[in-house]
């Protein structure tokens, strides 16, 4: 039974739970699938038999009645197996070593024999594991339906060194190790073992643009409330609310800890349960939907309620989950005509035309004095009309302000045109609005504008080569005219990012390691903060403006833990008019404008950057006859080749 | 004119000479040759043009009028062009940056519009070099003919801080970034700026692996000789000795600075000249071989000297040169039939079998005292015999030691079995050889062996699969029986080679970054001494012994630079028996012989090792049914994908 309804999480809302090693395995799964969990994970093999010594030469197969009982298809998706304990292929002691190769191949081959959607291998150290990874990654190429959860601790650095049950080490340096040495396999993800301390945040956000499966939380994490039941410190619910949003699921284990509210006592609500209402009130306490005879059915109702506590998106925010992480080749709508669905998208828009709105009316109030606000008409061409959304918001704009105002709509989408001149005539602006078919760049203007409004700006900005646009239009724009906008910067910085990458690499081809994504990143982890790179303003003082660039750019990561880069997020922010601006900066991200999602430029290949490493940027942006493009590399902490030369993979058409 | 006749230099016997920009360049490039140069390196264009700032918009050429006269097509191979000094493309100075970005690609472009066998581009600083290195990349993805040779000074890290002619940096830094960017482009060399002071040798050997392509040397790094005449210093003899040895040209640059020889006044031999012979004796004067009018000439002349004093190369090493830095994959002679031309160069590898027939010779006195020689005989199985070569070894044994000895030579070639029936007919040695035309993994041996003698290791000991076929032959070998070898053990380092990975990158496939190459290594650099890696013994003592192998090597790098590894380098070496040994390590090398070339086991990506960094890697030997293959990583300064999985790429079959 899920978690919760909501939507936002994915698979987060199916939780799962450890189990013993179980003869019957059916009654096992189903008994935990009637307290209420969604799926078990359980050892592969019967903890007997990995003591017994596997002999020389033998192909015995570990022993388990799973294949036989797991008749119904449906349960390999309910049933993740688990590798023994104990399997140690990069141990010291040569026969252990053997033995441990031996046995975890045995028992990652029966996991893919039997179509388990998951299997986990817990991390037997946290040093070197190189020969487990070598096992592991013959097996992943292998592989069809299961993918492989590497098991190891949540826990910071200087705690692990602390912690005795691992060897001492770095978490993330073990996973990186074995997902590096198998080249970075989809197959490969990770279950963080939750423990009794949460680590400081930034050691949590390196895990966001990891491939996590899934937490293991231990009921020895839990706290006793004041009534007696098990909930959890602050830190952990805002862990769990944390990875949940990311889609990862939560698998329990270990004993129930709470025993007089065990089978054999059948609590009521009467016996100091709070209901619903009053445990999302006081945040720590346990709901309950009725009585229950599993030992373990109270901590599966309280990730139900950690589940379900936070605010549902809405909105625009719900429209765009279906896009996270969902790589897009950015629009040409210069090379190419928009399509009706991206108009209506865009249109949508309100934040972004309320702005436009304001930065058309500050501009005429600036221009127009009120002395003259019933003689003086002011021309405004709209460049790349559309459907006329920015021609009602100029309308609005001068009837707020009482000034005079004659519209150009020039668009060159005939298709658009269609729908812009049934708009004029519906809405009776015939005698304000002239609507021009054609394309900016060749059009003689009858007279000249005093402002030019457009949006012609992508997720980086100058990316759809707004710079180029308006310096054409500019001959037609009057002397002192104004440019709405009149600036517009990128900026980049360094992330981390499995998810986006892997996509990458699934197309296993040059071009798309070289072309950036507009993409809404979700699991993604920030590097350093994001610098400014390439700025241009409107109208241009000088006659024939250079709008090729080139940039290197520092990102210090003073204190940051190591870290693998997978390229760059993309952003911009413009300044339409005075104090009118609109951004998809992080930091300054205008609110609910849902046109631009920010951009990815991937890495060839992952970057390895040491703890503290300052990391340095270059970029460049290229122009050739009709086209224009972007190059990218990196210097430090290790050099990269350069990115899309003479952009070979991916230009933008003039 | 060449510096001499040598041919283990390559194109090291051409001379270069930099010349200042002419208007009649024919004129200057003849007046040169005569001189006794080859080529001279000339600017591309005129130092006037250079000063000029180029206008903006402007596509006009640099003004030079070598196209028009350059019409001899041998010219091109005759002129290296040089870029403008003062090019600037990564200036902190927004101007000089914009003007050194399109002038340097002006220049590029006109070089290989010319069609110039290479270009020395002159780096303007150590620090970073991202924006020149960008349009390099550029031109470089469109060049045919030209390469580009990069001009750094050689200067230790600690020189060249204090150097003020450059910013401070390291010049392999420089290099290494330049070339990373520009993706490891086989169009880019270097030519090292030769320095008053000769840097110490670990700063010299790490270019050996790089793609030097030539030596400028100043007119000030010489000295003058007691009798007023150019002259080295031991240490710059020493460097030129060692960079011709690697191919690598010279280029005289600068005036004359023995100005009494210059001219205007024509020397005679009874003017102080040393006569051939006694420069060659005293080591530090000038060889002349008549009057000259040109100012270089003497210099010219002086490098002839260095070029010709080592001595040639000898018989087998002689023979080597042809295959310096060429890759070969490794024979399978378990797969397939050798042929005729492999069986004749092994065969005349007399250390090898003079090894050979120590080792039967001393196995004979231990086995049979000298009070049974006449009446013991001892039976003997060549298994893989192939012609005979270790046929007639144990009979020179035999016949030496004065033991009785009774062959049987096992071959499954069976074009290979036609040469030794012949051998044994003509050789009448029919009584004491039997040959057995059969695999000697099915053959039925008639009688119980005392000793068994094989040839089957290859350039990494193991790789051809001698465990697997001594295991399968030791049924025939009485209990207590000699195998000879008795143990061999493969060894690895790491290395910088930008030749070898260059030749894998250009198949531009995965497979070829996942085999391993016999190689004749010429231009690399060991970043650390070679570690053993896996060893056998025979006879086994196991009765199925597990050939599999495991091993992770750490390789300190104290005190070394920086550097780039391509990968890993690999030998063998072998007990034959009690004291005899044969070995291809670099450091137990057997004198002579030259069966074996190392093997090179690549890396997809090379890996950037910083100073003093320990390497850390992983090599695995696995076998499935039919097949025995190498699996390698590295973890440790970053850590690499495991090469080879299940050997997708390359195995040997069994």
């Amino acid at each position: 039974m899920p978690l919760g309804k909501r939507t936002d999480c994915g698979d987060a809302k199916y939780s799962g739970v450890q189990v013993p090693f179980a003869a019957d395995i059916n009654s096992s799964l189903q008994e935990h699938l009637d307290a209420g969990f969604d799926f078990i994970t359980a050892p592969l093999i019967s903890p007997d038999a990995v003591s017994q010594p596997v002999p020389p030469d033998s192909i015995q197969l570990p022993y388990s009645p799973t294949d036989i009982l797991l008749v119904q298809p449906t349960y390999s998706n309910q049933v993740v197996g688990v590798t023994s304990h104990g399997i140690e292929p990069d141990s010291e002691a040569p026969d252990a070593r053997l033995a441990g190769a031996k046995a975890l191949r045995l028992e990652l081959e029966w996991a893919s024999h039997m179509s388990l959607q998951a299997c986990i291998l817990p991390l037997p150290q946290l040093r070197c594991n190189a020969h487990l990874a070598c096992i592991l990654n013959q097996v992943l190429n292998g592989l069809s339906n299961t993918s492989i959860w590497v098991q190891i601790p949540l826990s910071s650095q200087s705690e692990a060194a602390a912690d005795n049950s691992h060897s001492s080490g770095d978490s993330w340096r073990a996973w990186n190790e074995v997902r590096c040495l198998c080249n970075h396999s989809t197959k490969l993800g990770v279950i963080l073992e939750v423990q009794s301390e949460v680590p400081r945040l930034e050691e949590v956000l390196r895990w966001h643009g990891e491939p996590v499966k899934a937490l293991l939380l231990p009921t020895s994490a839990f706290l006793t409330n004041r009534r007696g039941y098990p909930t959890l410190s602050k830190a952990h619910q805002e862990l769990l609310t944390r990875f949940f949003q990311l889609g990862v699921q939560v698998v329990l284990s270990g004993e129930s800890r709470h025993s007089h509210l065990g089978t054999d006592t059948v609590p009521s609500a009467q016996n100091g349960f709070p209901s619903l209402s009053e445990s999302s009130a006081s945040g720590t306490s346990v709901p309950v939907n009725g009585v229950s005879a599993h030992p373990l059915q109270l901590y599966c109702e309280y990730l139900s309620y950690v589940f379900r506590r936070p605010q549902l998106p809405q909105g625009q925010e719900e429209m765009e989950i279906g896009y996270r992480d969902y790589l897009q080749v950015p629009l040409q709508p210069l090379q190419d005509n928009l399509e009706l669905q991206t108009y209506e998208t865009f249109e949508r828009d309100t934040p972004k035309y309320a702005a436009y709105e304001q930065a058309v009316h500050d501009a005429l109030l600036d221009r127009v004095p009120q002395s003259e606000a019933a003689t003086r008409t002011t021309v405004l061409m709209v460049v790349g009309a559309g459907r006329g959304p920015l021609v009602r918001a100029a309308l609005n704009a001068a009837r707020q302000t009482e000034r005079r105002l004659k519209i150009y709509a020039i668009e060159k989408n005939p298709n658009a045109v269609v729908t812009l001149h049934k708009l004029v005539a519906a809405e009776r602006w015939e005698d304000q609005v002239t609507v021009v078919a054609v394309d900016m760049r060749s059009w003689q203007a009858p007279e000249q504008a005093d402002i030019l409004v457009s949006e012609l700006l992508g997720s980086f900005g100058d990316n759809e080569l707004s710079p180029e646009c308006l310096d054409g239009a500019q001959r037609f724009l009057r002397s002192g005219g104004i440019s709405i906008p009149c600036a517009y910067t990128s900026h980049l910085q360094p992330i981390t990012s499995a998810k986006l990458w892997s996509e990458v690499q699934g197309y296993n081809d040059l071009e798309h390691y070289e072309t950036p994504y507009v993409v809404k990143m979700h699991r993604f982890t920030p590097l350093s903060a994001p610098q400014p790179v390439f700025s241009f303003h409107h109208p241009s003082k000088e006659p024939r403006p250079d709008n090729t660039r080139s940039i290197s750019l520092a990102f210090p990561r003073d204190g940051s833990p190591e870290a693998l880069c997978h390229g760059l997020a993309g952003y911009f922010d413009t300044q339409l008019y005075g104090q009118v601006t609109l951004s998809i900066h992080p930091q300054t991200h205008t609110e609910e404008m849902h046109s631009w999602f920010p951009i990815y430029f991937p890495f060839k290949a992952p970057v390895h950057c040491p703890a503290g490493a300052a990391i340095q940027v270059h970029m460049w942006r290229c122009s050739a006859n009709h086209k224009v493009w972007y190059e990218w590399a990196m210097t430090a902490p290790s050099v990269t080749t350069i990115h899309n030369p003479n952009g070979r993979s991916y230009h933008v058409g003039l």
